[in-house]
């Protein structure tokens, strides 16, 4: 059996026998940009259900009924690791949030600080593209993309319980692969995470002084080379996953797929 | 002291005393985008000598000379990693290259799979993204960017003690984190390696088969999510480095700064 190429994520409920309707840019999609025609096979998502087989039971110029048949996979419990990022240029900022989503983040926070040169964040625009490669690698939910917070308001509320890992490219710092291995010797499961980036600009100094102050913040470093933004926040985040996270498990396929 | 902003990376003996001149289009750089001007602190690089301050000593329209003063860094031994990609679309491509400068790796390797959709790899436009990625990021040397090679040439005169980590998606593979841990327990130092990513479409059956027989070929999982061929191999570099690269050293400053 052929992997189902097309994943979709639908905010609604899903089950063995439901008829569902594609909003007009779904539809549109379906029929003019993959050319699919009735009869074509969908996997289904909604965060809660599982991975669901549907099909196109109809298909028309901007509309699309679709036929839930039977669950693939079910609800999976996936890793409680966040992303708290100060937002940077657009270009940069879409693809961190696809490789955050691939990395599988289930929570996406933009944070402003003091150095943030970026004054607003379209949090529209990227939860659109969390949802695509949310589709695109087979994840069974979207991150939660946040409303942008004042980096004191979030350090403020933030959960007691839940580890800060701050990519500090200065000062002291353990090695991450040291923090991390600390951490999974520590406790039988992970407790929640996070991991914080900066702005282009860095931190600023009272801003890097609070936080290593507080009690759930580590610090943690990533080698010699000054690394942007993004790339220390994808570096972080693969490296918990692998450490932490859900590294240990491989890519469900189906039966008699290679 | 400041840290020094502009790096750059120049194909030249460097020593105090020296006087360098740029060539145009470096020198419209530092006069027209940066506006720097006579008097101003550089930090150059060639790949050798390690890291020395130089200041402008002269500029004008299209022409730049500098007057290298003194040695900031020696130069290091960088870890011998290497990254082997088919090549992928123009913009994730220049991503890809861009982290994976940051990410420390010292040789940069098309390979043209079965799967691979780009014809064509300008290897002077990875070059030169890898020199900006290496000048901003602290590097002393540059990757080196080969030329495009097919993937079963390149298999051919592979280097015995090279391990090549297989960022495979589907298949049998151990966790990236037991096999990095494995291979550090093995060994006080790393031995040389390479990190491997196939094209969008993923590789042939028959190139898998073939890369799962070699002896030097480790199969590496990267969780439950199914990567981009660049996200893949950013996770899989950044846990190397982590595990068995530099990960362990902090960014190299100056006197004084924080």
């Amino acid at each position: 059996m052929a992997r189902i190429e097309t994943r979709l994520y639908l905010d609604e409920d899903l089950g063995a026998g439901r008829t569902l309707g594609l909003d007009h840019a779904r539809a549109h999609f379906l029929r003019t940009v993959l050319r699919l025609s009735r009869g074509a096979e969908l996997a289904l998502f909604n965060g809660r259900d599982g991975e669901w087989l549907a099909r196109i039971d109809g298909l028309g110029k901007g509309w699309a009924s679709l036929v839930v048949e039977r669950r693939l996979r079910a609800q999976d419990a996936a890793p409680d690791l966040w992303l708290v990022f100060a937002p940077i240029k657009r270009a940069r900022l879409d693809f961190l949030v696809e490789k955050a989503t691939e990395l599988g983040v289930a929570r996406l926070q933009p944070a402003m600080t003091r150095y943030t040169a970026v004054g607003r964040v379209n949090t529209e625009r990227l939860a659109a593209n969390a949802r695509e490669a949310a589709e695109q690698c087979g994840r069974l939910s979207l991150p939660e993309v946040m409303a942008p917070k004042r980096l004191f308001d979030l350090l403020a509320d933030w959960p007691a319980e839940r580890r800060l890992l701050l990519c500090a490219e200065s000062g002291e710092a353990r090695p991450i692969a040291e923090v991390l291995s600390d951490q999974a010797a520590g406790a039988p499961e992970p407790r929640p995470a996070a991991v914080m980036t900066g702005p282009e600009g860095g931190y600023a100094p009272a801003e890097l002084d609070a936080l290593r102050k507080l009690p759930f913040v580590t610090p943690v470093g990533l080698g010699p080379r000054v690394l942007r933004a993004d790339t220390a926040a994808l570096a972080a985040l693969a490296c918990w996953q692998a450490a932490l996270g859900d590294g240990r498990q491989r890519p469900v396929r189906e039966p008699g797929e290679t």
